[in-house]
């Protein structure tokens, strides 16, 4: 089952605000309920929001023939989350395709599509070689994670989540950590149903028992996923990246940024460049429709975290890895092949 | 209002499992009220438990002449919360006033209640007046703190939340962001409820947001309590409280724990002798009866973590502050006078 796709003239997506109980296909045929459904996160995780972002102007330029209106539509769907650089990309790589008409934007949609199976599965090949270079010293490899970086945040296969998969299918994942990763649980309702889904050992950590427990030699490594990447390597993930990130130095382990190309925005200088979106208190003071804090209380709820450049081992995409550790950079490192064995 | 008291020949408490939607107040005139309400976590904290503790064996002599049933019911007591160490030191303390009769172990009780009290306010004042010292630059301080630290862990002050109080009254506190603490968010549920009592302005944050704010410039200094402090400073406290400490090391800002003296343990070495309990998983699954994981899903569910004596700033009780960051160590600094201005 894949998370986004187009079938029939609309959109259909999972609705992951319903998981782990229950599996909803939504299918969207206005851009109103698609920005609806980024906004709410129904669809989420970088990946399937380039996804999403392609195919929302697919559906738009299905449904309107005045250019400036279509491109009023695509700006919605391009800003309904400002800090997701992929859902810029994919609205405007499909805009590119614009001048050759409804057809050509939808191929154009379906390739992006296409590319992000691909290019899964290549970021899953590219780290676990990594991984099982770095952490030789045994058989099975403990992997600690945050946020939901699988299939659910991609089309079929995932990014930080894809690694761990193939370390799975390779016979070398001992057990992964998921982290919960509030306000949303992202870690706990969908990469737990995930791993849960691939049959792999895991066990879940709330967040803040994630950095202890590196401090105490649970897992080798730490693998993330990335929303943006800037130049100098700064990353910014779901928060609660950071201290994983400070907690895998002072252990001693390898921290791993796992992400596509599109991810990394040379046009950001270092993390300081990267807007941190707020989503506000209600996540925050209730859960489930009961309060867990008292009435009036405000919260700081940041959506994102940035994770320096200096805590990091290596970037891997599905196109390199590069080892910030060893100083390598985004800007020299070349390209390689995009791996499907 | 306080936390636990004695009016009119019985036990006044507030229910903390109704905080923050409701303020009820517990009147208990017989001791099977009070096992219940320990059991319950109605009250809970160490200091409280220990008063709980001393006010049950006066409430059971009260009413109990016969002095093998006032000691099996004291025994009662003391057995309702196994690992609790302050209740069955607050029963054997108030026993020991037995022999005066039942009036003189409502006075020892009371002293008990008492004690608290003036070591919170001490505490208060050591560490206001230390982090005063140590933020200078500014008329007000911003906090960072997790778990409940306040009077309903206490009987009217608290720890490291006493600490916050007291720059509030004193006008230097600019904001505190507690941590919600998950999994049983004491920190959104009654920390901010006591936030909101005094009038104190403040934000919560989710868990794994501190590190990064910190990161970011959001506070001046965070400050923490202590389940218990080993002989070389390492501090077993909440789940959390070591990644806030690996954060305040990074943004170069004093990180300072709470707690009364008797909290210290010269006869724990170092942090690796202290045992981890673990919670079990059904906190981390589930909340509010509403499942956060499919089906089946274990966790690694961590009580407390142990922040190393290294990330500590200083350790400040209500005799003294040791500042481990130079080199001060517990079984050296003398013991100052308790504070009560």
């Amino acid at each position: 089952m894949r998370t986004i796709d187009w079938a029939d003239g609309a959109i259909e997506l999972i609705d992951q605000t319903l998981l782990p109980g229950e599996v909803r296909v939504l299918r969207i045929t206005e851009v109103d309920g698609l920005i609806d459904a980024i906004q709410r996160l129904a669809v989420r995780g970088a990946p399937a929001l380039g996804v999403a972002g392609a195919l929302g102007v697919a559906l738009i330029a299905q449904q309107q023939s005045d250019e400036a209106a279509l491109r009023e539509d695509a700006m919605r769907v391009r800003n309904a989350r400002p800090t997701a650089v992929n859902l810029s990309w994919g609205v405007d790589r499909a805009l590119t395709a614009l001048p050759g008409g409804r057809d050509a934007v939808l191929e154009e949609a379906l390739r992006i599509r296409d590319e992000d199976i691909a290019a899964c599965t290549s970021m899953g090949q590219y780290g676990a070689d990594l991984i099982e270079q770095l952490v030789p010293h045994g058989n099975r490899i403990r992997v600690a994670t945050i946020c939901n970086t699988g299939g659910l945040a991609a089309v079929e296969r995932g990014t930080a989540l894809g690694v761990v998969q193939t370390l799975f299918e390779r016979g070398r994942l001992e057990e992964a950590y998921p982290l919960e990763t509030r306000p949303l649980l992202q870690g706990a309702r969908l990469t737990a149903w995930e791993l849960t889904q691939m049959g792999a050992p895991f066990r879940l950590l709330v967040d803040s028992a994630g950095p202890f427990l590196l401090s105490r030699g649970l897992a080798d490594v730490v693998v993330i996923g990335a929303d943006r990447i800037a130049a100098n390597g700064d990353t910014a993930n779901k928060i609660g990246s950071f201290s994983l990130a400070l907690a895998a130095q002072r252990a001693g382990i390898p921290f791993i940024v796992v992400a596509p190309e599109s991810t990394v925005d040379m046009s950001t200088a270092t993390g300081h460049d990267i807007e941190i979106e707020d989503r506000g208190s209600a996540e925050v003071v209730a859960f489930g429709g009961i309060a867990t804090a008292p009435e009036g209380t405000k919260a700081i709820n940041p959506a994102f975290d940035v994770t320096p450049a200096d805590l990091i081992t290596a970037v891997v995409t599905d196109r390199r890895a590069v080892r910030m550790d060893q100083g390598e950079t985004l800007d020299k490192v070349p390209f390689g092949p995009t791996l499907t064995r």
